[in-house]
């Protein structure tokens, strides 16, 4: 049983959004208790209610938590990220292509689908392939070569389709239904679940003040909203955290849906940005992330300057990420400095994908040359 | 102290080859018991007799170990992988350089260096610009500009260095010594200890007849051997698995030394192959993996042209890996088919390095195009 996210609604496992809101559908918020186990999915598998199996899973979740000293000092807060890189597809898209696809088989799906030109197409292409199950990675017709190459080689079908890439997204869900394809975009239910497991797993290692997660679509900010937010209703913890929703703001619908004080959110003109993984002009769960953020929540944006700066600074640290993930610690400089986060603070930066995943957006360096002959000398002088 | 690999002598921690045989030294063979721990580095604390201090981690281990139910039943074997390439630098290296690194900084080294153009650079690089220690990493002349991205992008110092490449990996460790620059490079006996938790990782899930290691310097294959090694010696596991040395055939100094009857192995003449992670035409470690493979362990050597198979069948199964890495499945498929790994045999390969870290080596695919109007049909036709 899904309910919609907005007016509480039920529905079956049918719908994917409400046919009155036209918001997305969710699973009912769960209590559970922790139980022993290696794997997230094991020890938490009371708040999973739909068949998880193993079989299914690549290893993905149970990422470390770093803390960052140099950074930490720098700000004057307690810095950690959530490494979310080293999942079997290198990004956080894993969590929820596990939890998905293991719906789409219980419930007998022969073939998966997704509308993506980045982490998802891979993650689905990798988890389908690994199951052996058919499935059609659905990408905008101008998609770079470059980008083909790590979703095609796991496998998967993958089809441009000329027209509007935005009514892809919701056009694939109706044709998908019709032929038996379960579609597993951005925000499905079933996917934003495998989200939740994030919040788990930082609970189990601190309480922390702040979580930013850099956000698109607004199913990675759902999931781990829910996440929290069934660990407070199941008394683990005591407080949910502050979640900081970070935008690129060239491509920052939700943010100026808050700043305009809007009830929705509004296509984003012109959108442009080097955060190639976050740039959603309308995502289909901003809504739904905007009345979370109503709670008391923060949102923030950043300048492609200020992603790549915090990119920079992020690898100077030992963490090579996509421009999309940096934007969390982009949002945290500034909110730092204008005093909304305080001094001490706990926070927690959600490092969504691997930077080696998108080589040709970093920032310059240099090298030096010498012969064996003067090695020494020339190590000498860079002492 | 150290000890000679093959006479045993003694030696303090100054030196790093036997000045006799002129061969790697190692850390003595430990006994110890298993602790309670989240990370792999607390509950082996007792089998690092050195200060390990989580300060310096990125993260790294706790891999996950994967089941491949399609390449299991085609092989007529039980086949793991233990996927390295979602360590932190998303290579195996990051493990010993983890190790290497806290030697280094607890024995007041000021300075860290190594020789690599490729994960061992990156992974240092990360290292140490996270421990605030400054690096140098030193590369051959002609390394092309993508290969300096993934190092450079975390701060190290990067220096080309004209001249042979080979010589550079001794005459380093030398000026290093002088300049008080710790050169943890491929087989420093610091970063074979940190390949080890490789070994106890398997053994709590799993007790493999095979592990299959790809082998360059040796390093990797060392450390693996004395994991097991003190495994056994402390009654934790009852037998040794067999160790299977991969290399490919192109760049094939250990097999080549074994087939050939050889004592030592001999400078491979003019190395070509698609496996760079593994091109190491002369093994600083590899007269000692010829030791360990005479107590009955296995090596196996694979063409291109079975390297790339094997990883395109590896990404069939969702896990995307480095060439070098893929010359594990390839030379396990030649030894089942050779008979000389049994049926039903508990195989585990070790994925060394990521895929999408050399994008120019796979295959081919295809993709299709359609309108978002006759998308339905498209997918039909596709079903």
């Amino acid at each position: 049983m899904l309910y919609c996210s907005k007016c509480g609604r039920e529905y079956s496992d049918e719908f994917l959004r409400c046919p009155i809101c036209n918001e997305p559908l969710q699973l009912p918020y769960l209590k559970g208790e922790i139980e022993r186990g290696k794997r997230v999915w094991e020890r938490y598998l009371e708040f999973f209610p739909f068949p998880l199996s193993l079989r299914y899973s690549l290893g993905e979740g149970d990422t470390p938590l770093v803390y960052l000293p140099n950074l930490s000092k720098q700000l004057n807060v307690e810095l950690y990220v959530k490494n979310e890189t080293v999942n079997p597809t290198w990004s956080f898209k894993d969590r929820g292509t596990f939890t998905a696809i293991n719906y789409a088989i219980s419930s007998g799906y022969k073939y998966v689908g997704t509308v993506s030109t980045g982490n998802m197409g891979a993650s689905v292409a990798a988890y389908t392939s690994h199951a052996g199950v058919k499935s059609f990675v659905l990408l905008s017709e101008d998609i770079p070569q470059e980008k083909l190459l790590p979703i095609g080689v796991y496998g998967a079908k993958m089809i441009k389709v000329r027209g509007d890439y935005g009514e892809l997204y919701y056009r694939s869900i109706e044709i998908g239904k019709k032929l038996g394809i379960y579609f597993i975009n951005s925000d499905n239910p079933y996917r934003v679940e495998g989200y939740k497991s994030i919040s788990f797993e930082i609970a189990e290692e601190l309480q922390p003040d702040y979580v930013v997660i850099p956000t698109s679509s607004g199913g990675l900010f759902s999931g781990i909203y829910k996440g929290f937010y069934e660990l407070k209703k199941s008394n683990i913890i005591e407080d949910m955290p502050k979640l900081v929703c970070a935008q690129a703001l060239g491509c920052s619908p939700i943010y100026t849906a808050l700043k305009e004080e809007r009830e929705n959110i509004e296509r984003f003109e012109n959108p442009e940005t080097i955060a190639k993984a976050i740039k959603n002009p309308y995502p289909p769960s901003g809504n739904r992330v905007l009345r979370i953020l109503k709670e008391g929540h923060l949102c923030e944006a950043a300048t492609d300057e200020e992603i790549l700066k915090a990119q920079k600074e992020l690898a100077q640290e030992g963490l090579f990420v996509q421009p999309a993930s940096a934007t969390s610690l982009a949002v945290v400089q500034k909110l730092v400095s204008e005093n909304k986060i305080e001094e001490k603070s706990v926070v927690v930066l959600i490092l969504t994908g691997a930077g080696i995943k998108t080589t040709t957006s970093y920032l310059p360096f240099s090298t030096l040359t010498c012969g064996l002959d003067n090695l020494s000398s020339c190590l000498i002088e860079n002492l």
